[in-house]
């Protein structure tokens, strides 16, 4: 049985990175997609399992043959996420959890169709201002736009497959855990198994 | 937001009942569809908690009518399940659960579209005949024809929505629980309280 892909989007101050590093713990099988980059390796950090580390030449022959996701330069080097790599993880039998904005998330669902899309929303536009201000080092203007710039994001999700909200750190947690869990027992993923264990036809 | 009817429908031995009872005691907002029935209430028994307690006439009409699900006749006295009876749980913002046969279940998907069809299977043919062989009181023969009338219940499977194996008790609740929990988060159960939540017309 292939992988499933699992997107998640949602604004600043969702909560995205917590609440799928507590979903990774608690959920077997289920693996972050791994990006390229053009650094070097640092000690420990193991070719195709931290990273897939190639040089720029190969980096810009894949953002020409479209298949990179999104991609960034960041102090110099690239970093990006490629569509036949997560493929690759998936043809493996592995879930994939994967952070992408809006526009990544449309990307991808062009690319792989049976990805499935959530979206992390925090509980409502006053929360969602609290947590900003709470991390906001910057002016009210700077923050006033940066609460427009998620609110346009929010406005997106109508076209995601699920929408968790992120009120109780712990139910937000447990509703994408549960979202994981049961795509895997959807009739189209479990047919051959049925016919192996009943050798129907 | 109205609730969703969950329809578990397996083969005897595939373990409904103990499934259905383990995910009502650990989901919260988990009916069970509450029934019809012509028979004379208990004490302590509730009219429309424990049974819809309606006289004969009245059955015969709801018959007629085509407002059952199913329906029989045991030791004199008539049990059903009522579309409208169930309508009016989901509607309340209830989710249900019921055990339903295949027959049934097609029936329900018919009338309530919007419905989760779940099929429960035992791990494999040789479990399903072990479970049906401990309960048989009967001859080899009727084994057989049971072991049958099953295979052909599981041929029916495909045309579910979901697949959940029962070899490992806590692994199916676990399964089903995650339907159950996921498809509150499905966007069209969400967008209302999107909208309001943000403010977006």
């Amino acid at each position: 049985m292939a992988g499933q892909i699992f997107v998640i989007s949602g604004p600043s101050g969702a909560g995205k990175s917590t609440v799928i590093r507590l979903v990774m713990e608690g959920v077997g099988d289920l693996g972050y997609s791994i990006s390229h980059t053009t650094r070097a390796p640092r000690e420990n950090e193991v070719d195709g399992a931290d990273y897939h580390f190639v040089d720029r030449d190969t980096f810009q022959t894949m953002i020409r043959k479209g298949d990179l996701l999104e991609w960034a330069e960041v102090y110099g080097d690239l970093y990006g996420t490629s569509f036949s790599s997560i493929r690759a993880q998936v043809d493996r039998g592995m879930d994939i959890i994967m952070d992408v904005d809006v526009q990544g998330a449309r990307n991808i669902r062009q690319g792989l169709k049976e990805c499935v899309l959530l979206f992390l929303l925090p509980p409502s536009l006053e929360v969602l201002e609290e947590r900003l201000r709470a991390r906001a080092t910057d002016s009210e203007e700077a923050l006033r736009n940066r609460l427009q710039k998620a609110l346009q994001e929010i406005r997106e999700c109508m076209g995601y497959d699920y929408l968790v909200f992120n009120g109780d750190l712990s139910e937000a947690v447990e509703a994408v855990r549960s979202i994981v869990l049961s795509e895997r027992h959807r009739a189209d993923r479990q047919t051959s198994r049925v016919k192996k264990a009943f050798r129907i036809d």
